[in-house]
C-alpha cells in the first residue's frame, strides 16, 4: 500500500461538500481502485461558521486558499471555488510552485490562464486536471485525451450548458416566454451568481475552448469564439421553430478548417428528432468526430453535485493511480496559436419575419432573397389578426455571407414589420 | 524523448489493417501526444501472401503469435486474432509471461478467461488492456474504470452488438423478415464467420460479461448471464411493437441487487422515442448508472476498421504514456465472485397472440392474466382475414414470474392459435 493521497479543498459550495461527501461515503472503495487511502487533509471556504451538511471538524481549516494550497499535508490542491482570477488563480499558482498537484472545476481561469497554468504544472511536474469544468460529470476530458487519442479529431459540437437548455426546453414547454422562464431557473438557483455567464453563452463558450485546445492542439482561445447568448431566442421562435421540425439549442461547434480554426457558440435550430435535439433540461451532449472513430456521442448530466464530484473523484483517482498526461494532451509548450475562423460552409437557415399586410409584400421578400442567391425550402404564411402578417422560411443552404445580404436588403422594402430573425439550421 | 514502444501485431484482418494505418499515417501526432514513437517490429497472420492494401514489408514477420509475442524487440503485444482458446490465449498468455504488455480487442477470451489473464498480468506487472473488445470505439472501459470511478456503479446497460441492431432495424425499415435480413448481413460480411456469435447474443453477452465485472468489482462471468438471442425476433413482433411505440432491441443489463448479480442479454422493448430506441443499424450504446454520476450515456460505432483501431491505439497511447491501472479495475485477486439473480423486480411486458375466433376468446385471456396478477395496461385487437386474431397486450408492471404462470395457464384455455410472444419491456 502506497501512501494516503492527502486533499486540500478550496470551496465548499455544492461541488465541494459532494466531493466531502463521496470521499466520506467510498473510503474503502476508492482505496479497492486506486491502492491508496484518499484523504482529506484541510479545506477552505468563505464561511467557516455555516452548515453544510458534512462534518468538517475532522479537517483542518484554512481562510486563505493559498495557504491551503502550499500545506505540508496537501498532496493535491482541490480548487472548486470558480472566478477566472482572484484567489483562485493565485491559489492554483502557489499550489504549482509548491510542487502539488491541482484538480479544478473552474472553466473560467483555463479558459483565460489554461496556457500558462499549463506550462507551470508541466515545469513543476504536477498534474493539472479539470474533468469537472467541461460538462459536469460526462468524462468528456478523458475521452478526448485518452480515450480518442488515436484520432485526428475533425469537429467537436454539443450542447455544454445545463441551466440553457433547462431554460430553452422549458420554455418549449411550457409556452412561456425568456424572461418569465429566467426568472423561474433564477429563483431554482439554476444560474451562476452571475446569470450572463450562462444565458450570455460565456460558460459554454469557456467549455468549447477547453474542448478545442485538446482537439486541434491548439492555445486555448476564448476571444476567438463567435459567441451569442439565448437572450434574443423568444417562445415565437421555439414555437415556429417547433412547428418546422427543430428545436432551438444554444450549440458549440469547433472545427479545423482550411483558414483556421472555427469556433462558435450560437443557438442554432436542430432537427427535433436528432438526439441533440431531445435533449432535454439540465443535460449535456458532446459529439465529437474523428478520422478513425467517425462520431461518439457522450450525454450526461452537466451540473448538480452528484456529476460534478464525480467528475473531480475521477481526476482523484486518476492521481492516486499515478495517472499522468499533459494538460491538453500534448506538453503545453507545442500547443499553436490558431488563427480565427469564421464559418463559412452553407448551412440552412431559419428565418422569421412579420410582413405588414399589403399586396407584394411576400413577393419583396422572396426577390430581395432571391437576388442574394438564397433559396427557399419551405415557407409558411400564417394567419393573423393584427397587421403584421407572422411568416417562416426554411432555405436551403447558403453561406451566411448571402444571409447577411439578403437580410439587410429586407430592411429596405419598407414591407418588414420589425427586424426579422435568422437562425442558422445544424445539420447533424 | 523515451524510447519508441513497440508493436508486434498479430491478426491482420479489418481491425489490425486499420491499426497499421493508423500508426503509419498519424506517427507525428501520436509521438506529440505520447511523447514516444510508436514503431511497429514484426507482424503475424494466417496468410504472409495476402495483399492487405498497407505496405508490410518494413515489418518482420512471424508465421507464429508465440513467437511474435515473445521477440525482444516487442514491448507491446497486440493480439487481434479473436477465438476464445487457441493462439490466442496462447499468445496472450506467453507474451505476458515474457513481460509484455497485451493490447486485445478478444472478448471471448476475456470473457472465458479474463480471470486468470488479468491475475497473470497484474503478477507479472505489465497491462492488459482491451477498449476494443467492448463496443468498438466507444471509450466505455476508459469511461468506466477511470472516468466514473468515484462511483457505485449501480446499473450497466445497452445494445452492444452492432450486427444485431443493423439486423433488428433493417426488419424495420423493410418490413422483411429475419431470415432474409439475416441473408442480407451475412452477404455484406456484417456477421461474425460463426454467426450464432452475434445473433445469439453471445457476443454481446461476452461484452456484458466485462462490463459487469468491472463495475461490479466481481469475476467475469459469462455463464451467469441470462441469454437469448434475436433468432426469435419475428417481423410481426416489431411491427405490433412500433405500433404501440416501442423499438424490439437486443439489451444487455446488468445490476448487483440483494439477491446477487443480475446480467441478462435478451430482446427487449424500448420506448421508440426513447435514445436506445432510436439507435440505427451498427451503433452501439451503453448507459452507465452510477450514485454520483446518475445516467451517463456514450453512444457510438460498435464495429468497423476505423472504431476499433481507434479503440486499439487508445490502449497503445496509454501504455506509450505509462498510464497502467488494474486490468477490472481493481487488483484480479480481490474480485469477488458473484451470485447470479434472475431479474425479479417487476417490469411490464408486451404480449403478442393469435386467439381462434370463436366468442369468449378474449376474455378468456383476460381472465387467465387476471388470475395471475397481470393486470393490461393497453390491449389491441387487429382485423383478420384468417381464423386466428392477432391480439397485443402491454401490461402493467408484473413480475416475471406472473408473466410466466399466465403463459402457462394460457396454454389450457384451448383459445390459442400457436404459441403467444412475452418481452419485457424495459422503462429507461
Amino acid at each position: 500500500m502506497s501512501q494516503p493521497l492527502r486533499l486540500g479543498i478550496a470551496g465548499l459550495g455544492t461541488v465541494g461538500v459532494g466531493v466531502v461527501k463521496i470521499i466520506r461515503q467510498h473510503a474503502a472503495m476508492l482505496t479497492a481502485r486506486t491502492g491508496r487511502d484518499i484523504s482529506i487533509s484541510a479545506v477552505s471556504a468563505r464561511s467557516k461558521d455555516k452548515d453544510r451538511g458534512v462534518p468538517l471538524s475532522g479537517y483542518a481549516w484554512e481562510d486563505d486558499p493559498v495557504a491551503l494550497a502550499t500545506r505540508d499535508d496537501v498532496d493535491v490542491f482541490v480548487e472548486l471555488m470558480g472566478g477566472s482570477d482572484g484567489p483562485a488563480k493565485a491559489a492554483t499558482e502557489a499550489a504549482i510552485a509548491a510542487g502539488k498537484h491541482v484538480i479544478t472545476a473552474n472553466k473560467a481561469m483555463l479558459a483565460m490562464h489554461g496556457q500558462a497554468l499549463a506550462e507551470a504544472a508541466e515545469t513543476a511536474k504536477v498534474s493539472l486536471r479539470y474533468e469537472a469544468a467541461v460538462c459536469g460529470g460526462i468524462p468528456v476530458i478523458k475521452a478526448l485525451t485518452e480515450g480518442l487519442a488515436g484520432n485526428d479529431i475533425t469537429r467537436v459540437m454539443g450542447v455544454m450548458n445545463g441551466s440553457c437548455n433547462y431554460i430553452l426546453t422549458r420554455m418549449e414547454d411550457s409556452g412561456l416566454n425568456y424572461q418569465e422562464i429566467f426568472a423561474e431557473a433564477d429563483g431554482l438557483g439554476y444560474l451562476e451568481a452571475d446569470p450572463q455567464l450562462d444565458v450570455g453563452g460565456i460558460d459554454a463558450a469557456h467549455k468549447l475552448a477547453i474542448l478545442s485546445s485538446i482537439a486541434f492542439g491548439t492555445k486555448v482561445d476564448f476571444d476567438g469564439i463567435t459567441l451569442e447568448g439565448i437572450e434574443r431566442v423568444s417562445i415565437e421562435d421555439i414555437t415556429a421553430a417547433a412547428d418546422m421540425g427543430y428545436k432551438i439549442k444554444l450549440l458549440g461547434v469547433a472545427q479545423m478548417t482550411g483558414r483556421g480554426l472555427e469556433q462558435r457558440m450560437q443557438p442554432c435550430l436542430v432537427p427535433a428528432s436528432s438526439p441533440l435535439g431531445q435533449l432535454q433540461g439540465g443535460t449535456n451532449m458532446v459529439v465529437i468526430e474523428g478520422d478513425s472513430i467517425e462520431q461518439v456521442v457522450l450525454r450526461g448530466p452537466g451540473a448538480g453535485m452528484g456529476p460534478t464530484a464525480s467528475a473531480v473523484m475521477a481526476d482523484v483517482c486518476d492521481i492516486a493511480r499515478g495517472l499522468s498526461i499533459p494538460v491538453f494532451g500534448v506538453p503545453a509548450d507545442t500547443l499553436t496559436t490558431s488563427q480565427p475562423a469564421v464559418s463559412t460552409a452553407p448551412a440552412p437557415y431559419y428565418l422569421r419575419m412579420g410582413l405588414v399586410d399589403k399586396p407584394g409584400a411576400l413577393a419583396k421578400i422572396a426577390t430581395v432573397l432571391g437576388e442574394a442567391g438564397v433559396s427557399i425550402d419551405r415557407m409558411r404564411q400564417y394567419g393573423h389578426a393584427n397587421t403584421a402578417a407572422p411568416v417562416l422560411i426554411v432555405t436551403h443552404k447558403a453561406a451566411s455571407a448571402s444571409i447577411e445580404n439578403a437580410l439587410q436588403a429586407m430592411e429596405t422594402t419598407g414591407v418588414l414589420a420589425g427586424a426579422p430573425v435568422a437562425l442558422r439550421i445544424e445539420e447533424l
